[in-house]
């Protein structure tokens, strides 16, 4: 159940509707708007009765809302959500091109690869200062001294820096360092660390699991917004099949249903999606085609010497050709890069 | 292994290399090409010696082909291959849009059906005459009436026609009224059509099983030209995956993928594939930036009232928005509509 | 809908019944039992009003079934179908062991393997002489000499004999050696081999497939009792998932929920389920405790030297192993093998 | 590679080993045996040669490990591990079996079911204070209340607690009070958490993550291994498929497989796996027969009440009638519970 208020009801109103919602063992969830206050209302079992509310002062309608995910529902907030990122607007006309190698590696290697980026028009600087890898005995990233090396590149660039978070414990320390929180496809349903994200004040990027549904994905993105963070963003970056040839799918079939379900940007991640360098432009350019409002892709200035992920890493001129080409796809969507 | 003839050997020289083949127990495979022939073998079990063929009058080279497909492989034929489906060629720079309804329903059905995507720029007409389903209880077609229709609706309008061959019995009568015979997603892997489909001479577009992967689908192609037909299409339509909101996950991965590995064109069917009306626009555009040589669209005069695939068809003025879309895509790809 | 007859109904009064669907435009199926007749019908689209046949003479009563599968249905019929292939009960409280080789490779090899799975407590022998390979320059069977061969050795040992059958064209060739007419899983929804099926007075067993939903592939059997032929009995061999350890999962979910769905037998082939000669016997111990009516488990002489599916067929005294072993497991469950 | 130590190699002997890995830039992890000790060795990237150790004083061999998973493999510890859970032994004869409540609900409901399944035989009860649920609107469980319940349960019953941890900051409080922890499919790959849990004195029991490949699952399991815990568990609890009919698609083709991959003890969880409780006593007896070293049963005594899982839940009774089927079936493959 949604209340959507009047345009000029008072903060009393709403608090009155508040403590209604609270007094039926229910919790309220004011959603700020441009014009007006909606409530989101969950807890309940079964659908309520829109009388209940509306008869009440400063209520304009209350509307039941049909999917299990409330918050992040165009039913509960029908205008794009777009987020401000230090000026960098994520959701909106442009599409947000975010590019850096799977690792950071040493101070050279980032270096080289954010000034390569930005050169081709990448806005965000990726990289993976912590990895969560399938093998105890793989590289495990640079910890706090990679988010230092991410930091240093952004102030020689100018870039924004996204970069992942892996648990609580080190979510303070990321948080310091980044201007998005990323929750990788294994996290995605690490209750804990949702729950931590939604006390946080940092947009984040929550990627799809490989083997979860839209319906988890959204609901796990509710996690987030439940507990009072709004800045969320969705990116797809494959899911698991039986197909052997690529290492992942990647489901563009997601972009087109989830931006008519969801309020939230929702990006891809080519580079995951397919993991083959000679096909991550084609998936971008259609990633684009598709609706995207953002593309994750995977730059290192030596693929052949990544510590992860080289087989699927473009090099700095094959990522400008990417950028020319998702260029040419995004006008004819009548979007920019 | 692939005997590449030098450019003028002659028919003396190519059939010696026939014959060589054969008393080393292996099938010879001639593949006329533009300029040369080139032989492909089949039925050794390990790799072979080049030096059995390259010391022989009129060969060019003897090279090793890595892959278990070897006539629909990019390694014997390096060339795209084009079609030319009565003066239409697929696979070339033009992508070619095939349209129209699910199944065939009466003739009014059809005609309009026809009129409405000629107008909006498709030069192929689609439409089941043969209707493989789910349930014996669901509408199986129109069976040879529903031929004569699709034969009326190419007379009126100058569309070529595209429907599904489900069986050997009934493939002389479809072989007879259709342009280009279709294999659908469930007969994939029916050998005893396939083999049938190599003694043809009508182009064949061979679509997708649900769960085969692209090294299986290769090899049901190749079924087909194994046996002389060199006339094939792929068209990927959606695989089966844990999803339940789309009705099938379009894989776009493979267009890709295919396009490295193989000469053969490579379809898009976006109706199938994601199953929702509302969303089909977007994956064709998505299509045809990963680089599909064509689309295959459901479209319905009134698919409210369609007996097969109404939730996916779209109607006429939305198949029209499509294709302006999709034009505008082809453009920023380098092609044509 | 089924309509249930009284024990003493006459043939008029089930004509009347049959009569009154007819001319609701819908086709009715009477269902012979042991003691009284039931018409299921087919064709309608929404529920059916009970009160349409509870007032006519001879009946007993009228049930809605709800499920789009009918005549399969334990909503339909009750009690388990047990089918009796030449005076073998299939179906009852006996476990039907079913072995031998992939293929018929040549006299002395299927004569060996029929002995040997005789001895061991084989009742019938598998062997394919029309084989579905992926790669059209795999062997593709012996055809009909190995169909004399199969013949032979049912001669030699009384066992009796399944084989598959792959298409239309060599059904009636087929049907006249076997005792029991093998769908393999590609060609589960080969509608138009399933509708000929329906009209051949022999059992089937309908492999299920790689990706068959259990709705799906109940309706495909559903296609060969639509058409007159009851004699039909199921076999999961494997779907298809992610994991690549094993060839396919085989699915024992499967065992006892059609088990409760449907009257008709399953049985379990742990041979291409799990593909690895190692671990067939712990599958089939697992499948005869889910609930099995029977297994299917490849045997050859020679494994080693074996032209199709070396790497998971038993060797004779593997397949002895076996056999004590699930003897022991449907001891356990109230049953024998 | 794995360096095996003779019977009475001296402590020196066995430092100068570790010492040559260490100075070869690779990780020494010593393996206590019963009889003599082993070194695995980590951090190589391709095959190491034995020549390097096999001269040195006090080794008896070196040999070459083929898998990525090293400490969990059969190759490098042979015997099966048996862990002794306070006087309870896990991987051994008997077929341990572990039931409750998908929740600890209440005093009165815990105790009743700790009772209950105690009456019938098992050894250990199961229920969760943390709950992982898909949606944050529905019930996350007791926290730490149910902790406490779970040992008054155990005090008045004498089974062992098994309940499951789902990050590092409660990972102290619930190891206080479980027997052994759990870790959730959701948290198969929370590389962060499985960290920790190498440092923990505690069993643990990993549960399969529901895309997870077996080899996935196996490195999951070798990062708790090579932190230094050693007792380790597996559970499988099905895994996703595009199977809808089913909650998860119970995988028991992996209990064979991984019993000869790892030493590790392996369980089955039928209630999650299948999800339907009328199902769920024969996935038990499938999951014993394939050779599964013990079971998780979900047993609520009023299922139709249950807070979570309910549907999947058996009554008391219907556990009673399970415990007597797999009793039955253990003793056919030779074990007891």
């Amino acid at each position: 159940m949604l209340v959507v208020m009047k345009n000029h009801a008072t903060p009393e109103e709403v608090e009155a509707v508040n403590e209604k919602i609270r007094t039926l063992g229910l919790s309220p969830h004011p959603i700020p708007g441009a014009q007006r206050v909606a409530i989101g209302i969950t807890g309940n079992k079964g659908p309520l009765d829109p009388g209940l509310f509306e008869g009440m002062p400063g209520v304009a309608e209350a509307i039941r809302v049909s999917q299990p995910f409330k918050l992040v529902s165009r039913e509960v907030k029908e205008e794009d959500t777009v987020l401000d990122i230090g000026g960098v607007k994520l959701g909106g006309r442009t599409v947000i091109v975010m590019a850096g190698p799977c690792s950071v590696e040493s101070r050279e290697q980032i270096l080289e690869a954010a000034h390569a980026v930005k050169a081709a028009g990448a806005t965000f600087l990726r990289g993976g200062a912590f990895k969560p890898r399938t093998s105890p005995y793989e590289f495990q990233g640079l910890a706090e001294e990679g988010l230092k090396l991410l930091a240093l590149a952004r102030e020689q660039t100018g870039l924004k820096v996204i970069t992942e978070v892996m648990d609580v414990e080190t979510l303070p320390m990321v948080a310091e360092h980044a201007d998005v929180l990323q929750i990788g496809a294994r996290n995605m349903q690490n209750f804990s660390l949702l729950k931590q994200l939604g006390n946080v004040r940092k947009p984040v990027l929550l990627k799809r699991g490989p083997s979860a549904t839209l319906r988890e994905w959204l609901m796990a993105a509710e996690y987030i917004l439940a507990r009072g963070n709004y800045e969320v963003a969705l990116c797809e970056r494959g899911i698991r099949t039986f197909e052997t040839m690529t290492r992942n799918t990647l489901d563009l079939n997601a972009v087109p249903v989830l931006k008519a379900l969801t309020h939230l940007p929702v990006l891809v991640d080519p580079s995951h999606g397919i993991g083959l360098r000679a096909h991550v432009a084609a998936m971008a350019r259609a990633g684009v085609a598709a609706g995207a409002d953002g593309l994750l892709v995977e730059v290192h200035p030596r693929p052949e010497k990544a510590l992860s992920d080289g087989q699927q890493s473009l090099t700095p001129p094959e990522f400008e050709g990417l950028m020319r080409q998702v260029r040419v796809i995004a006008g004819a969507v009548g979007r920019e890069i």
